[in-house]
């Protein structure tokens, strides 16, 4: 109850900072009546949670199918719908369709926009065709195409408002995240860390989508929109170079921390928070030092884009662990006191909790016990090591042409890009994860232009003497721990959906559509969906009925072996997924029966 | 209640008539238990019925779907699954994947199959890259791919046992049809009439794969296995030479009359029935003459091949009325007079009842009023013209460059490939139809292997005056009367089934599953399914439930504009289809709530 009134508080916060300004206001509201869902994330703070609750763990039994749609794309199907009103908003992988559907005329076509891409952007998107969804913001419908293009599209009738070039695909840059609006702008990351892409966050106008600001993740101060002297780490200001010193020459220019995971904001700090990925290459031999700011959370301010705080997660990255999972935005009480915190869980196989104003580091631990590559992050203040993991030299990739066994996680971590899901009615984080270890084998690699700059060969594989490569997990940011753990066969890489109602759902690689008990955990339903779900569960209401949708279309970086026809080893321990599903492009909606 | 016996009199006598060979017996048997769907066709009468009756006219509303399964390729699914003990087969368009689906494990991949075909074959494809399904016999699964190779697959295991080449793609030659299993043979046609291919029906050695025979539609008596003094038409012997001296010069050679469509049997008269199609140009001023056996009903006897009748429905074709629609043997009395019928919905739009012993044709109805290029068939045993269509010279097409307008029905028919289903219940037949007109510009041209030989551009509307393009009916074939029909916004595309439970099921080209009561067409029952359906309906029970399963995936003829990605005015009165639903390749199967 406590956590119910803590919520409350956050949104009535939320509502009175945002007077002043335009898309804000809008989405606000919107965001807060459940009968909408207005962003990939549900939320600014990306709580992934409805307060409807005509579906609750005492009928979840009693879910059928109420229709469905497909979007005539194959291959991996992330992101969700949204939906505004009367009208869902569907989108699909490259090249990237967008569907409007009109909920009172039967998923009837209002209008449909697909861009014309040059598909010589496919080779250079290292983790599947992926879209992660779309924005709403000022009536428009903002698409991020593969190619990198961001796309404003009148939402009622699909044409287009404006368009505008982030990066380059013939070096690499892709586009694969959701647009977050905010304020009067768009914000936009980019990908491609495999390709040596220098990550980037670009905002644009609203209006005219005109560049607003761009900050770099590696690079100059400036560059970086990074004060010396202002922006923290753990408290402390970077000081000057920040970035530059933690590199050798000019490696830095290669070093990929790109931008492709979710972004949230708090409009009371006036922050969009969001990660930075893997520095390049992959052979960590081949740039010594920090790396920084790859690995990296940042806080940074909306209007100028200057970085208000750092925390560099994974310094000098030897396993791929990406730092772009969301930031989960929430205020609860550690040890008696009231916080404002921000909850991540990285792919480094540690989950933590900071004080979302200022970067202080409050919990960070293990949310898979197979974790073995640092022991623990330290959390001794006066430590010199303080915020870094503790590494067990055992499992160090420093080791050029060295096959480096039994790795956990591996290097799609003990979660990736699937978002987890938050309810104030328990308090909990509900989180999609990876229980999967690997060899890695660095090598020596050069760079050229649109090739991959990868430096690594990978295996990956269940954990020694188990043969599940998953957990659904209900976890305790307050205290670090897991609560409940439910195993599943294949990597969780669906977004998870929290409900007032008591049920959580999500998809799984072999097609299910699952509810579960908040509390407990307990599986209350499930469907088999077409195709293997690594779409993010999401629901809304029309004409008095709640809804719960999923995309169905297996692929993404767990599923690209199936996606892309690769054969063993590739596929690795998701080989199997074969014998389960198959390619699809299909949206699923769920309801209780009766009209 | 007489005709369910007349119905019972006749699945015994094929019991009796079968006891003497080897895989009919199995096929049989497997036929008569309704909880298998052991051919497309239902059984070999092609009746499309089910004895299943858990699912009423009083239940069917409560229908919901219980599972789904993405075939992982786009573009038209014709056909539909069979369903052997707790094994699904489910098929796909090219490029022809056959999964079988383990219905005691969730709908578990237990093998898949994907031939490696050159995708050369996919520009010779008329109608979409279709493939109507599968046939079982002799413990194997058969395939017949879009390249024209016939496929045995090892049912448990789907290895490849043998494989026959039954045609050429690069003459325009491609298999879209179900091979159908007889005895110790099985049977395939063929496609391209588009590409001046020449029709023929084959049977190859069920064990080996070795060719039996072969037996074009066109050509010389010897080809055609026609024997001048004893296949006869009308009662009569046909003659010497009976097809080319119908054709001017060579013409018969680039004549078409393929064999793409369904084909049935009677064990008690051993006889194989099937039509041909359109002759070759679809400029009728190009080939003079009746073009004779183009447009033909043909009855064969199974172990020679022999023709022991055939009755030519559209002579010298003006309109690309193929005649390769099914033939649906029922025992019903004409005028209190038992007799064994074969019923057959043409392209033409006359649906006509004859005696499949002989060939005597006993009804020819429109089962469209707006058909209007022939006013009736001329049923007057003492006439010249006895048998014929009664043209109306203002609907001709003998007019080069002239454009036709307002022929009704379409070139597309008011009934395509979609079979029909016949309940003993009822007596009536249940016949998914096209409510479409055209207009029809001849034009001149020349042969070139491989190249289309189409000769005429067509555009194709609704009726005058109407905005809907189908009608679900139902038909008494012993009046030629319609019972009932349901008007439908698209062509109904779908393959009829019909149950014991009083229930009829097709599907829509939006992508509704429709339950409607047998005995009035109201409807019971829609769900809207991701894609259009174009497939089959069928029903099979598994652990004491019935289930209905039908695939999605629009396409086909209709809707070749959305799956090619034409634009009008290819895709004519069709083109709004894609305001309704988008590409896909799904099964979805209903049942009943509760276990």
């Amino acid at each position: 109850m406590r956590n119910l009134l803590l919520n409350t508080c956050f949104s009535a916060a939320i509502v009175l900072a945002a007077g002043a300004v335009n898309a804000n206001e809008e989405l606000i509201k919107m965001s807060q009546n459940p009968k909408d869902w207005v962003m990939p994330t549900g939320n600014y703070a990306n709580h992934r949670y409805s307060q409807l609750k005509q579906i609750t763990s005492d009928n979840a039994a009693k879910l059928q199918v109420a229709w469905t749609f497909s979007t005539g794309v194959l291959r991996g199907h992330e992101g969700g719908p949204l939906v505004i009103g009367n009208v869902m908003y569907v989108h699909g992988p490259f090249p990237n369709p967008v569907f409007a559907l009109d909920l009172n005329g039967d998923g009837k076509i209002l209008w449909k926009y697909e861009p014309k891409q040059d598909p010589n952007v496919i080779p250079v998107m290292c983790c599947d065709t992926v879209n992660r969804g779309l924005a709403y913001g000022d009536g428009k419908i903002f698409l991020y195409q593969a190619d990198t293009t961001l796309v404003a599209l009148d939402a009622k009738k699909g044409q287009v408002v404006w368009s505008a070039k982030n990066g380059d695909p013939s070096k690499g840059e892709t586009g694969t995240s959701a647009p977050i609006v905010i304020k009067d702008k768009v914000f936009v990351g980019i990908s491609g860390g495999e390709f040596a892409v220098r990550g980037s966050m670009t905002a644009y106008d609203i209006k005219t989508g005109r560049q607003v600001w761009r900050a770099y993740s590696i690079g100059s101060d400036s560059e970086m929109l990074i004060d010396p002297e202002k922006t923290t780490e753990l408290g402390k200001p970077v000081g000057r170079d920040s970035s530059l010193k933690t590199w050798q020459g000019d490696q830095w220019k290669l070093g990929g921390s790109t931008t492709w995971g979710w972004y949230s904001y708090d409009p009371e700090l006036n922050l969009v928070y969001y990660g930075s990925a893997n520095p390049g290459t992959w052979n960590p031999s081949q740039r010594p030092g920090d790396n920084k700011w790859s690995m990296t959370i940042f806080a940074r301010d909306v209007d100028a884009g200057t970085a208000r705080w750092v925390y560099q997660m994974t310094p000098h990255d030897e396993w791929d662990y990406d730092g772009v999972n969301e930031m989960i935005l929430v205020d609860q009480s550690i040890g008696g006191t009231p916080r404002k915190l921000l909850v991540h869980f990285d792919r480094n196989g540690f989950a933590y909790t900071l004080d979302r104003t200022n970067g202080e580091l409050l919990v960070a631990e293990k949310y898979d016990a197979i974790v073995n590559w640092a022991t623990k992050v330290d959390m001794d203040k006066s430590s010199q090591t303080y915020g870094r993991p503790i590494l067990d030299p055992k499992y160090s990739t420093r080791r050029e042409d060295v096959n480096v066994k039994g790795i956990c996680p591996a290097a799609l971590g003990t979660k990736d890009q699937q978002p987890a899901a938050f309810s104030p009615e328990t308090g909990l984080f509900y989180v999609p994860t990876n229980h999967v270890c690997m060899d890695y084998e660095p090598f020596k690699v050069n760079y050229s232009a649109g090739q991959p700059y990868v430096g690594a060969t990978l295996s990956m594989y269940p954990p020694t003497g188990e043969s599940h490569m998953g957990n659904f997990i209900a976890w305790d940011a307050r205290t670090g721990k897991i609560v409940w753990s439910n195993k599943e066969q294949f990597s969780v890489w669906s977004g998870a959906l929290a409900t007032a109602g008591n049920v959580v759902f999500y998809g799984t690689l072999e097609g299910y559509l699952k509810a579960v008990d908040a509390k407990t955990g307990k599986e209350l339903y499930k469907f088999k969906t077409p195709s293997g779900i690594i779409g993010n569960v999401s629901t809304y209401e029309h004409s008095g009925k709640q809804y719960v949708a999923v995309l169905s279309g297996v692929g993404g970086w767990a599923g690209i072996g199936l996606a892309a026809g690769l054969t063993e080893p590739t596929a690795g321990g998701y080989a199997s997924l074969r014998d389960y599903t198959s390619l699809g492009g299909q949206l699923t909606v769920f309801s209780l029966p009766g009209s």
